[in-house]
C-alpha cells in the first residue's frame, strides 16, 4: 500500500506539473477540485433549465393536440362547422388572440438562468492551453511508464485503479484529440499511436458524431509517412480511398507515395545492411532524447538501482526525539530508513489529518508549480 | 329538414353579415374556410417544432444525466478522482470544449420554421375588429332568437346541433371576453349576462388561468349599477370583498353604493307607484329599440303572421316552364307556393350541386356583404 501511494504521488505530481495554465491557475489539484464543484452547480442549473423547458413543451403540446383534433373535425365539413356561430366566434378569437399567446409561449426564453450561470463560471474555466497541457501530460506519462494507448484509454493504470474511486475511459473523440495535439507539436510518434487507438475503438463498434475513419486515416498516413514508413503510409492511404474514393488529398498522396516507394526500392537494392539498420533505428519516438530524462523515467518505473538483501537488512525503524528536543521527549516521532547511501528517512504521523487539511487550504491560493517541459528539463 | 335549413341559412347570414372586417375580408364563409386550412397547416408546422425541441431536449438530458452521475462520484473524493490523469484530462476537455458545445446546443433555435410560418400567415388573420365583430354577432343572435347565455355557451342552438358536425363550447375566458366587448360598447345589459355566465361556469368548477371571480364581480357590480340596480351592485361588491378584502375600487364603491341606497330609500318612500314602474321598465336591454328590428326578430323566431289552414289549403306544387320557354319545355322546374299574399314561390333543383360549387368558387373573391349594425339598421 505504501508503495502504491508513493507511485500515485509521483503520477499526480507529474500530471499536475505538466498542466501548463494561464497564470499557472490549474497547476494545483486544489484548484481543479474547485472546478468539480463548479461543474456540479452547473449541472443543477442545467436541470432547472430542462424542467422549465419540459413544462413549456408540455403546454405547447397540449395546445397542438387540442388544435390537431379540432382541425381534423373542422376540415371534414368546413361550411357546416363554421355555420355554427360559436365555432365562428372561437375561430376568430383563436386566430386573433390565442395563436399570438402561443407564439409568446414558444418564444419565451427558458435558457436565461443556465446560460448566465455558465457565462459567469466560464471565466474560471481552463483554456485551450490547459487542455493541450493536460493532453501532453498524458502522453508524457505514457512514455515515462511505458504504457500502451489501450491501457490509458481504458483507464487501467496499475497502482491507480485500486485507489481511484472512478476512472473514466477515453472515447474515440478523446483519442483523436490527443492525436491532434501531438500532430500540432509535429510529434508524429504520438500522433500515430493515438490515431491508431481512435481507429481501433471505431472498429470495435464505438460511435462518434464528430470523427470518422476517413479523418483518422488521413492523419495516420501522414504521421507514418513523416516517420519514414512509406509502405505503411501507402496502406493507410489505400484504406482511406476504399472508404472515400474521391478524397482529393489521398488521391494525390497515393501517386506520390507510390513514386517515392519505387525510388526507395532502387536505393535499398544498392545500400548495405548496416545503413538500413541505422535508418530503421532512427525511427520511433519523438526526437527529444536526454540522458537525465531517461534516468528519471527509469526511476519512475522502478527500474533504478535495486537494494540488495544484505543492504536491506541494515535498514531499521526507530523512535526519534531530535537529540532530546523538548517537543519530542514525551512524544517522539516514528522514523524509518528508506535508503542507506545517501541516507533517506521517512517520518510517520508527524502532522495530523486536520493539520494537513489546514496546510492545503492555506497553500491553495499561493501554489505555483514550476513547469517541466522538454525546453527546460533541469527545472524539475 | 327544409325548415331547419332555412333557419340555419338565416342564422348564417346574420352571423356573417355582422362580422365587421378590415377590407370586408371575413364577410364570406368561403374566406373563413380558407382560415381553417391555414390553421391546419400551422398545426403541422407547430408539431415539427415540438419534434425538433423534443429531440434537442433529449440530447441535453442525456448530457445532464451523464454529468450528474459523474459529479456525484467525483465530489465524493475529489482528490482521489483527479489523481487519475485520464479523469484530469477529461475534466479539462469537458470544461474547455464540451460545455461550450452544450451551450451551443441549448441556444440552438428550434422555433425558426414555425415562427416564420406563423408570421407569414398572420398577415391574413382576423384583427381585433373581426373578433369584436364576431362577439357582437353572437350577442345579436342571442337577442334575435331570445337565447339565454347558457344555451349559447354550451353551443346547444336549436336547428343547428343536428346539422353541425361539431360545435365548441364557450369557456370562462370566452364568456368574460364577450362581457368585455359589451362593456366597451357601454352595453351593460349584455355585460351583465356574460359576466354572470362566466361566474356561473367558474362556480361549476371550470378553471381559467387568466380570469378570476374578483375581476368578473368587478364588471358585474359596475354593469348592474349602470342599469340602476343599486342593491344588486352592492351585493356583488360585498361578494368581491369577501374574496379580496383589500380591493381598492370595491371598497370605495361599497361606501358609495351604501350612501346612494340610503338616499334612494328616502326618495322611494315619497314617489308614487306609477313612477316606480316606469323607472323599472326603462331597465333591461340596451337602449336601441327600433320597430323594424322588433318585426325582423319576431320573423326570425317564427313568431310572425301565421298561415291559416284555409289559406294553407290553397298552396300547391306544380311543374313550371316559364310560358313554354324553350329551355324548360322538355325539363320544366318544380315550383312550390310558399305564401299567398304576397305570392312567394320556391323553385326546386334548378342548379346542380356541381354548379353551386362553381358559383361559390367564382363568388368567393368578390363577396362583400353590406354591414348591418345598430348605426345603419335600414341597410339590411
Amino acid at each position: 500500500m505504501e508503495r502504491t501511494l508513493t507511485c500515485r504521488c509521483i503520477l499526480l505530481l507529474s500530471c499536475m506539473q505538466l498542466l501548463k495554465a494561464h497564470n499557472d491557475f490549474f497547476t494545483s489539484i486544489g484548484q481543479m477540485t474547485d472546478l468539480l464543484y463548479t461543474e456540479k452547480d452547473l449541472v443543477t442549473s442545467l436541470k432547472d433549465y430542462i424542467r422549465a423547458e419540459e413544462s413549456k413543451l408540455e403546454r405547447v403540446k397540449w395546445w397542438a393536440d387540442k388544435l390537431d383534433s379540432l382541425s381534423a373535425v373542422a376540415t371534414q365539413d368546413p361550411e357546416g362547422f363554421l355555420g355554427h356561430p360559436v365555432n365562428a366566434f372561437k375561430l376568430m378569437k383563436r386566430l386573433n388572440t390565442e395563436w399570438a399567446d402561443l407564439e409568446s409561449l414558444v418564444l419565451s426564453d427558458t435558457t436565461d438562468g443556465f446560460i448566465s450561470n455558465l457565462t459567469i463560471q466560464r471565466q474560471n474555466f481552463p483554456s485551450d492551453d490547459d487542455q493541450t497541457g493536460a493532453a501532453k501530460a498524458l502522453m508524457r506519462l505514457q512514455d515515462t511508464y511505458q504504457l500502451d494507448t489501450d491501457t490509458i484509454s481504458t483507464g487501467q493504470l496499475a497502482g491507480l485503479s485500486s485507489v481511484t474511486p472512478t476512472h473514466l475511459t477515453l472515447t474515440v473523440d478523446d483519442c483523436y484529440d490527443l492525436g491532434k495535439v501531438a500532430y500540432s507539436e509535429a510529434d508524429y510518434y504520438h500522433t500515430e499511436l493515438w490515431m491508431a487507438q481512435a481507429l481501433k475503438q471505431l472498429d470495435q463498434g464505438e460511435t462518434s458524431s464528430t470523427v470518422d475513419a476517413v479523418a483518422i486515416l488521413d492523419y495516420l498516413s501522414y504521421s507514418v509517412y513523416q516517420q519514414g514508413r512509406l509502405r505503411r503510409a501507402l496502406d493507410f492511404t489505400k484504406q482511406l480511398l476504399e472508404l472515400d474514393p474521391t478524397h482529393q488529398r489521398a488521391n494525390g498522396n497515393l501517386k506520390y507515395f507510390e513514386y517515392q516507394l519505387s525510388k526507395q526500392t532502387k536505393v535499398e537494392g544498392s545500400e548495405d545492411e548496416e545503413q538500413q539498420k541505422q535508418r530503421k533505428e532512427s525511427q520511433g519516438r519523438h526526437d527529444d532524447y536526454l540522458p537525465e530524462r531517461n534516468k528519471y523515467e527509469k526511476l519512475c518505473r522502478n527500474e533504478g538501482i535495486r537494494m540488495t538483501p544484505r543492504r536491506q537488512s541494515r535498514l531499521f525503524c526507530r523512535y526519534y526525539d531530535n537529540g532530546r528536543h523538548p517537543r519530542f521527549v514525551i512524544g517522539p516521532v516514528k522514523q524509518e530508513d528508506e535508503w542507506d547511501r545517501p541516507h533517506i528517512v521517512r517520518y510517520h504521523d508527524v502532522v495530523s489529518e486536520k493539520e494537513m487539511e489546514k496546510v492545503k487550504e492555506l497553500a491553495k491560493p499561493r501554489v505555483s508549480v514550476r513547469l517541466f517541459s522538454p525546453a527546460h528539463p533541469k527545472e524539475i
